[in-house]
């Protein structure tokens, strides 16, 4: 069962993401290690205490609906009480509505430990943050005093409310109505699909964030508005009224997260008997609803990458635990009596060692996009411009990078298992099931990979990825000069790895700049990934320099898995003119 | 839904895997061209009409088991019989025995088939055919006569039963144990597990192959005899007799292939009030069991091969017709109305072609390891001996590869169908639930790796896989040489690929001969990769010389998936030291 890797987190905050210089230069207020270290440590305990040991029972029951009404699984109603008494979910909320504030460094690492417990327990409590989130920046005062302080303590809970069977990837096509009542209410007409937490029973109400159009909004995406919907409504005095015009009309039968209800939502159907049409507030600007959703676009992301960092630190644990138990043949590093365990098979070991790796880069990269957020709030004037960058940089390699990464170690964890990873019971199969949404949902890593190449690498006129690659670079030379033993190619294989990717950058921002977009986004998959290997190399090496016990894996990654990254270059430089030609007979007549 | 590609698999078996070739020199006596094209277009045509819509209910329902009994789901019972009423069960099976004989090549096909549209049906059948060949060539005139004709026409089914919960990669540890009685019979006593259709309605009697230990047999793999024994015991007559010491306890909850019962089989526990002792006979002598299975291991190791060919197959078809149906976006490609299908998109593309590229690829490998099995078999002398050679070389990459071919296909054909992927409707998911079972079954791939490196790059005197590379080499010359347009960098690409290979390929003999083995073996799984994909390049690039509506794809390949290779190769001669160096960490005190 997972145990918080408490000590790897704290260690990877503070000496390859920035939190000890960020700490020591008061950063942070009055933050100190020993808080940091206190945080980490009972989220750790929870996680692993707590939230853990239901992940079974999730898994197995799943979510019920009866009647417009969900029934999480046994257990689960009570856990989240227990969560929100720790006040776990007020963590990084705001001050003046009850939260702790707390960098989103912390945040992130406390929200790895939740999902790698239960990843169906931890994307909840992400969505009412981002309802926080986006109340907090654009509702109004009225809203606010209202809504925020139960959200932030999680006494309600929050959804988000965007995709409709027509409009996914593409919001132009959404559909979903507003009409004003006049009083400064709108009634809310339309169905939803695809909302996570939608309806449960975790808490009394659930406070709904819509996308919708006003009548004579423009078309396209600049014609959306931002409501706000209760499931009941709320008097004056906090009190909960009568029941509002949306229900649950389906739970989706889905491959993984099977105790988070994934629920299709009805609003203004006429539910018992109602007025048709639910009531709802705007927040922010008419047709800028848009605009409200893009504020906590950023930090949804992120959350979504811990997802995927989080389900490889299980399937990794799981399978090392395994190997280590498990016996079979005989092994040359083994001299014990009767079969060796399979940990001592190199086949093995490489299987193992590539999940580390693997997990641990894309966490440094989690967490060092964690670390821009945090600090572009509190800078000011180009510092601040510097770090919006970096984190509007960083967000698809943490989203993307990390959900693939998931995957693909989950996969490779079931595997360790042989027969019996097939089996359900031995849990490696829900790793691999559960891992398998990341890389969809909150943007396909598709869509994270144009994101990059076509919106990110012009940031800075173009020139703030370069500056990134040079750090990277000084973490090459760092480790050349240091004279530490146990690096073997680590330094050349990072140089060479960013001369390809140097390489690939430039000529994706001269197919866009030369209006060959579809030679740009052709490349954006394999860029996103080779941008990604480059940094997680430099992260870990930055980290073996801290702590020399880190050496072995940061050369295993440098001299076993970094070597993708000249493949990956040609990929996108060579490969685009093939996959354009052959790209026309998959289109059917 | 599924519709076989008839069309593609008779293009790669006559010209791409040597079958036209063979049938022109009457290698197969009178088989032709006609017949071959027959057998393809029934085998599609009941794939396509009977087995795929069975898929889903197989898929929902899964097997059942009460009171030791297992109920198959709706309607499978009756597509099985209508499968053995067409033949198909006796396609590959002795003569003698009322089988038709004809070439692997064109069982191999069939089976790619009948996989493809549910792999949960063509499992079972495979296990049969295991069972025939094993009877034929070890087991006595006597059980010959009793038990071959029925197996081959498919009345009854055969099971093989290797495993034991300490006993899976490893048979040395192998406990079930056989006492003989003194009239020729022999009591077995025992615990299996995994045992794939061990227990089901499809047919009357079901007739186990057991692997068990002798009194005083030697410990080890020295010491395992192969026993037959049949679920109900058949008199002279044939008919059915007394209900045998043997049944099925429990079945595993798996994460795929639900309609496939996998069996916890008892032997000699006394089942339904009996005298102890399942009864059984020998096959081939005793303590030689395991060469017995040694005998069809390579069938059946292709045939699961074949399975990561057929999922892969039947996911790809999924994704291409959901990326024409879905509409998303705008596409620089798309000159219709309204948002563009997500196929115009380049990325989308990138993922579809890579899908059908890594399909095809594992097709070829996996015919051609077929073609060699026949040539094998009908030649005789040195030309025996090199076509034996070929099909073990080829063995372990028609296994290993497909078959994570299989998986990789499975999971990039679910993320094309975005949030619909996850919902167990879309049945992308069941393709990736179903296809992971095929790394691990029949041999792991990492102990596909292992043969490959330690058993088969020693064949021929350690020269046969350089005789090999010599031929890839030859397609990557008549390329340069054809004069063909829009092959692209193909012919250099396949031999910097072939280079990368023979390096990679000299190293691991090298470390072989010098006792290096933790070398060698750290090396075997990225070798496995590194020579599938320059073999898989060389036989796409002899299909598109064959019908240059194949080029682009082959191009496709060469350019934006070859080129991992070097990658591949430096792992494996620059990664051991440091696998070695950071395996250690992974080793519980």
């Amino acid at each position: 069962m997972y145990r918080a890797p408490v000590e790897d987190i704290a260690f990877t905050l503070k000496h390859v993401a920035g939190l000890k210089p960020a700490l020591d230069a008061g950063t942070f207020g009055d933050l100190g290690e020993d808080l940091v270290d206190a945080v980490l440590g009972e989220a750790g305990r929870f996680a692993t205490d707590e939230v853990a040991p239901l992940y079974k029972i999730g898994d197995e029951q799943g979510a019920v609906l009866k009647d417009a009404a969900v029934t999480t699984p046994p257990g689960w109603k009570e856990l989240y009480r227990r969560w929100i008494d720790g006040g776990w979910n007020a963590l990084s909320g705001p001050e003046e509505y009850g939260g702790q504030a707390l960098p989103t460094m912390l945040g992130v690492a406390a929200l790895e430990m939740w999902n790698s417990a239960a990843m169906a327990f931890g994307i909840g409590p992400t969505l009412t943050m981002g309802a926080v989130e986006a109340l907090d920046k654009h509702a109004s005062q009225e809203l606010k005093a209202i809504y925020l302080e139960k959200l932030v303590s999680g006494e309600w809970m929050g959804t988000m409310n965007l995709t409709e069977p027509q409009a996914g990837s593409d919001l132009n096509a959404l559909r979903a109505r507003a009409e004003p009542v006049g009083d400064g209410t709108y009634r809310i007409f339309g169905q939803k699909i695809f909302i996570t937490y939608g309806e449960h029973d975790f808490t009394d109400n659930i406070i709904h964030l819509v996308l919708a159009r006003l009548p004579d909004a423009p078309a396209g995406t600049r014609g959306i508005s931002l409501f706000l919907v209760p499931k009941f409504l709320v008097g004056d005095d906090g009190s909960l009224g009568a029941r509002n015009d949306v229900f649950c009309s389906g739970l989706e039968h889905k491959l993984g997260i099977h105790a988070s209800p994934t629920c299709t939502m009805i609003y203004g159907d006429g539910f018992g008997g109602a007025k048709p049409g639910a009531i709802g507030w705007l927040i922010g600007e008419e047709n800028k609803g848009l605009a409200c959703m893009f504020t906590m676009m950023n930090n949804a992301r992120l959350a979504v990458g811990m997802q995927g960092v989080a389900v490889a630190e299980a399937a990794t644990q799981k399978a090392i635990a395994y190997a280590n138990e498990r016996r079979q043949g005989k092994a040359a590093s083994y001299a014990g009596a009767g079969m060796a365990p399979i940990v001592h098979h190199p086949d093995v070991q490489r299987n193992l060692l590539t999940m580390k790796a693997l997990t641990q880069t894309a966490r440094a990269i989690s967490y060092c996009c964690a670390h821009a957020m945090d600090l572009a709030r509190v800078s000011v004037g180009d510092e601040a411009t510097h770090w919006r960058d970096r984190a509007n940089l960083l967000t698809p390699l943490a989203k993307a990078f990390s959900t693939d990464v998931g995957v693909e170690v989950a996969s490779i964890g079931l595997q360790v298992h042989g027969g019996m990873g097939f089996i359900e019971e031995t849990g490696a199969a829900a790793f691999y099931r559960d891992a398998r949404i990341a890389p969809i949902y909150e943007g396909t890593n598709g869509i994270q990979a144009i994101d990059l190449v076509m919106r990110k690498l012009p940031l800075g006129g173009g020139e703030h990825v370069y500056g990134y690659i040079v750090e990277l670079a000084a973490v090459a030379n760092a480790v050349r000069t240091s004279n530490l033993e146990g690096f073997g190619r680590t330094a050349d294989a990072l140089d060479e790895a960013l001369a390809e990717l140097t390489h690939a950058t430039r000529f994706l921002q001269k197919m866009s700049a030369d209006g060959r977009s579809d030679e740009a986004l052709a490349g954006a998959t394999p860029y996103l990934r080779l941008i990604s290997l480059a940094a997680g190399a430099a992260y870990l090496a930055q980290g073996a320099l801290a702590d020399q016990g880190r050496i072995a894996l940061c050369r295993f990654f440098a001299e076993n898995l970094l070597g993708e990254a000249r493949a990956l270059k040609d990929r996108i430089i060579d490969g685009a003119e093939s996959l354009a030609a052959a790209g026309k007979m998959l289109i059917s007549a």
